[in-house]
């Protein structure tokens, strides 16, 4: 039971904000406190009371804690936050929190890493350890190698659930941290040949040979299984997780549906976050200014240039410009409207392109579809701005020449935005990073030319 | 073993495409040879080759299928693609394939449905099912109440683990499909007291009472918890499900692990969707057109109307851009490059919030970390693009113009595109749909107003 408070006031005004705390805290150096504080910060507020704090006082927390729990820590937060506190440690603190965590995280924070760091720590690693991290980085994160744990329990054709009971009793504690689902069966040469559930194991009897009852010949993913090809597996099979093997078909690991649904996930947000300008797909705001700042500004600098290149086809115009000076207000309107339209189809193709549901190859098929729709959605902005310009105006040329411009733009615009995310994915570019840079570029150079070009057209009518 | 190909040539140039095969499958009404197809097919293929069929030849597919096949390939579609192809059945063939769905797939299905139709369905379910899926459908789909499947385990604490046992041997059929990890003790009024792993009854005496081994007192969450909460839980967590409880303690269902990642995933994939301007952060191009382009245009119209009115600013200073028409080619590129810049911020900020990593009342906190960054930026993209008129024009009052006015720009943008996503979801608006507008409205305008005031000021050094 809580103490009651002294008065009830107290608790509104003086109850310090969860960081001030945790400050508090770091300052004194109270080993003690900071553990206690850790275990009883609501579930996730952990990210979000450590990105608070300065950097050096992030390392003196971390400082703080006993390996174990740093580890857990780590595992808790967003990759890169964790990747972040680890490379600011000295090796060998660092490494002997990585001994205490599950081998694939391990692997990725080691990713969040410069190879030399990495190296550093791996160094200082419990050997075994070490050694086994160096195995699963030989993998791609986002394949069943890179994406499975080693922690799994394989047993010879030749023993019995005796044997398996008395080995599962033997390590409960340490087996209590695998999340043992599955049973693997292994021949003398490592080579999975079956495998049995916890709850087969419950109704059988306990003489039986484990290869008489177990499963043969079970589904398996090559390592270099990609994390789309998990999902879609995963998505159509309900199964908690599937064995992996190597070209031998040597058991390797075992590669998890909650990792597979969380890898998903991540990179989900990295597409978000790559989409809006973000390089790498990651930032988070306890990075150092220099480091966030050289980012963006690499994909704003290459995006100002471009930007440029397509305003120039103004400086082409310049003449007709200033006979109708009020074109300058409808130059912006449609080169936006446009880039909004075409960032919709890019959405679109992108996220279908991550659900699986498109490929590069059925270009033809999305801009059939897309190509119906711009004309509608063309025509029907074309007359919406159209209208505004003539209101404005009264002239109903100069409502057709923006009007007319937009809509044509329109069209182009969804049809190149539905298509250029395949194409790039084709070449095996990002499309979520460049789809939409190249798709402003040409949409503004094309909005600018139809514009000023329909404009000079009838120019004495605009006049 | 298939027949060999009469010459090789015909596998390269007449092997049809896989979709080419369904429809010829469709239009000869073969159902053995639909199965056979579905079965052999790819993991994620049926979701592309079904969405590039007709309207009609989907619904001709599904009528092929039998009851148990078509609900195994409505839970592995994307939740709008089954809801769509479920909404065009007839009620009572839709509730036959909704008999044979997991609970928790039941509940979002229908949920992609108008009311009229899910009702129409529910009634001609078996009824049992159906209440189970009216009881579900009280929770908010992204609570834990609506991330719950009901099909669990639970059995009194009165009983032996022999009786646990032979329950299991006897319904192992049954059971198969639950994926069962934990047994779940509860009172005489179904309140939950314990929890048993499988792997305990493995190693306990058989005629032990389960109420003398389980863990007491098991963590249990509310019905109501949020899929944010959900997450951060799991991620402290290594659990594969929760129990979940309604307000008077009573077992209600079991939430796991799989299917919260499985929910953030979805969930960041509709962010990103609706951060481009998809409302309702769905689309797929198999969808009607008309659904299509209306739903783009809603957003897009509210965007042209924000349009105009910042593109107004440059109506305001026609004659200042009459005199120096180069100006009117800086314009749409500062007003898109503070686009950008803010655009960057938001995404930051959006993915932070589905992160945890900030909160709404954190604003200031983050504004100061996006005001140093503004600086910088601002400050290198100032110099670029004043840089590029200075060689441009020769003339170094008009860099200075479109300089500073990007610089200062660019500082507003991005402290804005930080700080407007917690606003928003401060106000439990979508961060992901209506910051880009807001901001590029602000941006815009702000951006014509400094080039435009700023050249008005010096204007005779630019003539």
């Amino acid at each position: 039971m809580q103490e009651p408070p002294e008065t009830t006031e107290e608790i509104k005004t003086e109850q310090p904000d969860a960081w001030e705390q945790l400050e508090q805290i770091v300052a004194a150096g109270d080993t003690e406190a900071a553990h206690n504080y850790l275990r009883d910060l609501p579930p996730g507020e952990d990210a979000r009371v450590i990105a608070q704090l300065s950097h050096s006082e992030q390392q003196e927390f971390i400082g703080l804690l006993d390996d174990e729990n740093a580890a857990r820590l780590m595992e808790s937060l967003p990759e890169m936050q964790a990747g972040q506190l680890l490379s600011a440690l000295p090796p060998e603190q660092a490494a002997h929190i990585f001994d205490e965590m599950y081998s694939h995280d391990q692997v990725d924070l080691l990713n969040q890493l410069t190879e030399k760091q990495s190296e550093a720590i791996l160094e200082e690693m419990d050997p075994v350890e070490a050694k086994n991290v160096r195995f699963l980085s030989q993998y791609d994160h986002l394949s069943a190698g890179g994406l499975m744990i080693t922690e799994l329990l394989a047993f010879k054709e030749s023993q019995t659930v005796d044997d398996v009971v008395s080995d599962l009793r033997e390590h409960a504690e340490q087996y209590a941290e695998y999340n043992v689902q599955y049973i693997y069966v292994v021949s003398a040469e490592h080579k999975l040949i079956g495998v049995l559930r916890l709850r087969d194991l419950l109704l059988a009897p306990h003489k039986r040979q484990i290869s008489k009852m177990m499963i043969k010949n079970p589904t398996s993913l090559p390592a270099s299984t990609t994390l789309q090809e998990l999902e879609h597996f995963f998505d159509s099979h309900p199964l908690f997780g599937l064995p992996v093997v190597d070209d031998d078909h040597k058991l390797v690991g075992v590669v998890r549906r909650e990792d597979v649904e969380k890898a998903s996930e991540e990179q989900a947000g990295r597409t978000f976050l790559r989409f809006a300008g973000i390089m790498g797909g990651e930032e988070l705001r306890s990075l150092p200014l220099k480091i966030r700042s050289a980012r963006r500004l690499s994909w704003l600098s290459i995006n100002i240039v471009l930007n440029i290149v397509a305003a120039s086809v103004i400086a082409m115009y310049e003449e007709t410009l200033e006979s109708v000076i009020a074109l300058a207000v409808f130059l912006p309107i449609v080169s936006d409207m446009s880039g909004c339209s075409g960032n919709q189809a890019i959405a679109v193709s992108t996220r279908e392109l991550v659900l699986g549901v498109i490929r590069p190859g059925d270009w033809f098929h999305v801009f059939k579809k897309e190509f119906g729709l711009g004309i509608v959605n063309g025509i029907s902005l074309g007359i919406l701005l159209g209208g505004g310009a003539y209101l404005w105006k009264g002239n109903g040329y100069l409502g057709m020449v923006v009007g007319g411009a937009l809509a044509v733009n329109t069209l182009m615009a969804v049809c190149l935005g539905a298509v250029i995310p395949l194409i790039l994915k084709g070449f095996k570019l990002d499309p979520a990073l460049a789809s939409g840079p190249i798709l402003t570029t040409l949409t503004d150079m094309c909005g600018f030319f139809l514009v000023l070009s329909f404009a000079q057209a009838v120019l004495p009518r605009l006049i």
